[in-house]
C-alpha cells in the first residue's frame, strides 16, 4: 500500500496536469479566472460583489461558489443578476480541478470575460491545489490579525494578490492589526504580490483594486481577438 | 491501490482507536482536556488566556499549541507563566493523535488538572479527528458571520460547546451577526451544545463560561481521588 504522503503527491500531480486543461479552455475563450481564497467570514462574497458592481458595465462576469454545504453565497450572486454555479463539496476542505471543470462547463465561456471562483473558507488546504486560475488571490480580514502570515505561510507565499479587507475595523480601539507589519512580513515572504486595502462594507479602496483587475481582464480578452 | 476514500477511512479509524490511549492516560491522571477549534483569528489564544487568568488559582493548566508554523501562540502562553508545548504541523491542516500524544508526553500530567489543545485555525478538517479530548469546543467570532453554521455544518454538529467571541463587535454599525439566528440554527443542528457569548477583548461573559468549565474540570479530578 502506498503511504499517505505518496497518495497526496499523486493527487497534487494529477491535479496540476488537469489544471492545464482548464487553462487551455480559458485561453481559447479569453476568459480571466480568479481563484479567491480566505478564512471563513473574511468577506469573499462581499468583495466579489463590490468588484462586479464597479466593473459590470465593461466586464461580463460569472461566479463559481464553492461551499461545503448551503447555497447562501450563490443566491447572493444570483440576486445581483450575475450567473452563478454552486459547487457543494460535501465535506471537502478545498476545490480541485475535478470540481471546478464541470462547473466551468455550465457557463457560457464564449460570452464571458471573467470568472470568480470562491474557494472553501480555509487558509490551509486550498493553497495546495492549482485550479488553473490566472490569479490566485487571497483575502485577509483585519479582525483575523496580521500574524496570520506567520501561521499560514503557504497561502501567503503562493498567492499572486493579497486583499486586506474590513479596513473599517482598523479604527476600533480593540484593533491591533498593523498594515505596515503585514507589508513587512509579505516583503520577506512574497514581495511580488501586490497588496490592496479595502472595506467591502464602506466600499473604500475598491476603485484601485478594480483598475488593477480590469487591466488584467482586458489584457486576456485582447489576446484572443 | 486503495481509493482515496478508503485511505481516509483507514486514517480516521486508526485515529479513533489511538484516541482511546489518550483518554485512558488522561483518566488515570484526572486531567480534563479541551480541544479548541475555530477559524484563523477567531481568538483561540486570547480565549484560553482569559479562562486561565480566572481559574489559575484553583486549576493547574497547561496548553498544547498547534500551528502550521511559528511559535507566536506558545510564546504568549509561556509569557503568562503557563506550561506550553508547541506542535508545528509543517503544513498539516488539523491535529491528530500521533501529533497530540507526544506533546502530552512532555507535560507533567500528574500535576495538572486541565490541558487546552489549541487546534489549527480551520473550520473544516479538525472536526473529523478525535484527539481524545473530554470537550470538543469551538469558537465562532462575530466578524465571521452567523451563516457559518450553514456553511461548515460538521464542525458545528460535532462540537460539545460553542463559544461566540468578539461580542464587542455586535454594536458596530457594520455588524449583521444575530446571536438569536445562530441559536436557532444550533437548536436544529446540535441542540445539546451549550452556547456562551464572550469578548476576549473586554472580558465580558467569561465568568459564566469559567463556572461551567470549572465544574467539569473538578468533576474529572475528583473521579481520580
Amino acid at each position: 500500500m502506498k503511504s499517505i504522503l505518496n497518495v497526496k503527491e499523486d493527487i497534487l500531480a494529477d491535479n496540476k496536469r488537469q489544471a492545464q486543461g482548464i487553462r487551455d479552455e480559458l485561453a481559447r475563450n479569453g476568459v480571466y479566472m480568479v481563484n479567491l481564497m480566505a478564512s471563513p467570514g473574511s468577506g469573499k462574497t462581499s468583495t466579489i460583489l463590490q468588484v462586479i458592481d464597479r466593473l459590470r458595465d465593461s466586464v461580463r462576469f460569472a461566479v463559481i461558489e464553492g461551499d461545503i454545504d448551503s447555497h447562501v453565497d450563490s443566491n447572493k450572486v444570483k440576486n445581483a443578476g450575475i450567473p452563478a454555479v454552486q459547487i457543494r463539496t460535501g465535506g471537502a476542505c478545498h476545490l480541485d480541478v475535478p470540481m471546478v471543470e464541470p462547473a466551468l462547463g455550465l457557463l457560457d465561456l464564449a460570452n464571458l470575460d471573467c470568472v470568480f471562483v470562491e474557494n472553501i473558507g480555509n487558509l490551509v488546504c486550498p493553497a495546495e491545489f492549482d485550479i488553473g486560475a490566472d490569479l490566485d488571490a487571497m483575502i485577509l480580514s483585519v479582525p483575523e490579525g496580521d500574524d496570520k502570515v506567520l501561521k499560514y505561510p503557504l497561502m501567503f507565499t503562493t498567492c499572486n494578490l493579497l486583499i486586506v479587507n474590513k479596513t473599517d475595523y482598523l479604527a476600533l480601539p480593540s484593533n491591533n492589526f498593523s498594515v505596515e507589519r503585514l507589508r513587512g512580513h509579505m516583503q520577506r515572504l512574497n514581495p511580488n504580490a501586490p497588496i490592496f486595502e479595502v472595506s467591502a462594507y464602506t466600499g473604500d479602496g475598491f476603485d484601485k483594486l478594480c483598475d488593477w483587475l480590469a487591466t488584467r481582464i482586458r489584457g486576456k480578452a485582447e489576446g484572443v481577438r
